[in-house]
């Protein structure tokens, strides 16, 4: 069983944060499609402050309202026009990055016709993207492309067969010797197997990072973590071993014989966004013989008390890695869930051990935080 | 220029055919949810006479409608119960397979919440099966599987980066010396490069086919055939250039340049559904050099004038292969266009041709014709 019980109940219960600037604003009408409408759609559109604005056909409905705007307070309403078409726009900028939403149309819940979807909440959900500042670093570049692989592996224990993804680096195919680290990246509660691929865009930020010299080619999967398995508000009760099973005695062992990998621990990493990093911090501490480096994305941080609870933690952790969002540090009921991430950074680097802390600036528990976050650790791995 | 026209205008125009049992056939209850629903959604529903039942919450909705279940005819409405859901049932069994609809809803075409998304007219659509008697040889089965590869490649052609999905048959990572042929494999109007593999299921049709020992293995190449450019109607107006261009001068060559392909004519074959075997005719006529076998599925035939009309074509064409659903030979209007294939194909047999007419049983102008047309066209492949 996980130890981390009332803080997985606080994760879920942390909703995206949007911040509003003051009312009386100028809305600039430079307004364009988000970068994750389906081909040809015009809307969703972004406009250069954040502002999202929403286009629905339902011309006999009663009340259109879009989940995005006033994070918890409602969403945004949107109005009918003579033409029958509902449009709206949200009373503030959003955050940068990327956020999940869906309409409620005569109080049925549906995706955006306009958007494209994304696995979230444990549902496909719509998905716009208000264009960050430092976009670039998961822009689609003319670099070197690495491959995503879509992997159906065996699990004896589930008696199923599971779906991986797994990046290889630009130039795997081409070279039949060359062997390659492993990073196991683990989405959150809600999502599933897509998730780092498809709006965490890992491939993107590791051919960037890779065409910079920013970072040592490695190969990357993503798994489904079984942290639907767990209804909402009842997390607390998740249930680590199934996924520890699959996870160690059938991926791994799997990934390392038909992949070209290191498989020894010091060419391994694992790290988790959320509930995700909840599994990592449990997996990666029971497992010390196979993980040398750690990632905790918006999802807890290593105290004293784990590292002194945890046999080899001090010679065989190469790197704990914590990170947040800037807003989700600020909210209360994490504060009292995580502590002080900072204090307790301090207290392993005292004890000599490689821990960093990053904190995305002006972003909360959402996937811009996740994308940077990949982009800070990745340089760091693989070292020895 | 492509020169079938009037042929295209036809085939965007052929509705999925829904055959109804008489009226008064006593609907049994044992529907269960359809297999391409999201993870735990228990609606959309299937029962074993191929009745879909639905269930949508929309309790302030004045009329939800869906639009599968009569053709043509304006789908199946729903009715709103006393809890405010929303409920209906097709009014006879659909044909068995895949089928994509909509929803309805006061006027608003949104998709089924319940229901996983797969693009087809020019949209995220949602997607039901109908299990088909024969639904094993696309199963998910306890096989060695091969992996499905997203690849980004540089266009010059078209000043961007482009997506293509690349089956490689089990055994292709394990062993670095192996060289393998390559079918190119093309979706129809309204869909993208997603298509066969996902709801076409390519791989698990060539995981299963060669476990069977039926077909040599190769490597499928799927990309965007950019048939959506030309809009509904003016269809007929499609430039094949643009997309020979990206095939032949781009992709082919980062296909033999990434992957252990045998890269002469005679280990390369062309196949496409609908408006994608329009595209194959005309790109492997006009390119012998660099095909030897050719895939038509529900996308036109080989007249004798075609083969009159281009020189090489009875020595170097390998395999002439061309399929339908028995419901789509059926339509007046797609008879007006394809004349008889079956006489067409007896000619080019007498020719010296080898030609083969591949007909699915009780199926139209829909994905499970095209499953079937693979697993028919794939033992026939590479066969020198």
């Amino acid at each position: 069983m996980m130890k981390y019980n009332k803080g997985l109940a606080v994760l879920a219960l942390v909703m995206p944060g949007m911040c509003f600037a003051q009312t009386g604003e100028k809305v600039l009408e430079d307004f364009k499609p988000s970068t994750m409408n389906q081909p040809g759609k015009e809307y969703p559109q972004v406009n250069s402050q954040g502002y999202a604005r929403f286009r629905v056909e339902a011309p006999d409905a009663k009340a259109v309202n879009v989940s995005l705007g006033l994070g918890g307070k409602g969403g945004t309403d949107l109005t009918k026009g003579a033409d029958g078409v509902w449009t709206g726009t949200t009373a503030g900028p959003m955050d940068e990055g990327f956020h999940y939403y869906h309409l409620k149309v005569d109080g049925g819940i549906f995706n955006d016709p306009g958007a494209q979807n994304y696995y979230g909440s444990i549902r496909w959900e719509s998905g716009i993207e208000i264009p960050a500042h430092d976009q670039d670093f998961y822009a689609v570049k003319n670099v070197p492309h690495g491959l995503v692989h879509e992997v159906l592996f065996p699990s004896a224990s589930t008696n199923s067969t599971k779906r991986a993804f797994v990046y290889t680096p630009p130039g795997y195919e081409k070279n039949d010797k060359k062997r390659y680290p492993v990073l196991y990246l683990q989405h959150g509660w809600g999502e599933n197997e897509y998730a780092w691929m498809n709006q965490g865009h890992a491939n993107l930020i590791l051919d960037n990072l890779i065409a910079e010299g920013k970072t040592k080619p490695f190969i990357i999967v993503s798994t489904y973590g079984m942290t639907n398995e767990a209804k909402f508000g009842t997390i607390g009760s998740f249930d680590i071993k199934p996924f520890q099973t699959v996870l160690i005695n059938e991926l791994i062992p799997y990934v390392d014989s038909h992949f070209r990998t290191l498989s020894d621990r010091k060419n391994r990493a694992m790290a988790g966004l959320s509930m995700g990093g909840m599994e990592t911090k449990t997996i990666t501490m029971a497992n010390l013989d196979k993980f040398a480096y750690i990632g905790l994305f918006s999802g807890g941080s290593f105290k004293m008390d784990d590292v002194n609870a945890t046999p080899g933690f001090k010679e065989k952790v190469k790197l704990a890695f914590v990170s947040y969002g800037s807003r989700e540090m600020m909210d209360e009921r994490m504060r009292s869930f995580v502590g002080d991430p900072k204090a307790n950074t301090e207290a392993l680097k005292a004890a000599g051990i490689n821990s960093v802390l990053y904190v995305s600036p002006d972003t909360a528990h959402e996937f811009l935080s996740w994308r940077r976050s990949l982009r800070e650790f990745s340089p760091l791995l693989f070292k020895d």
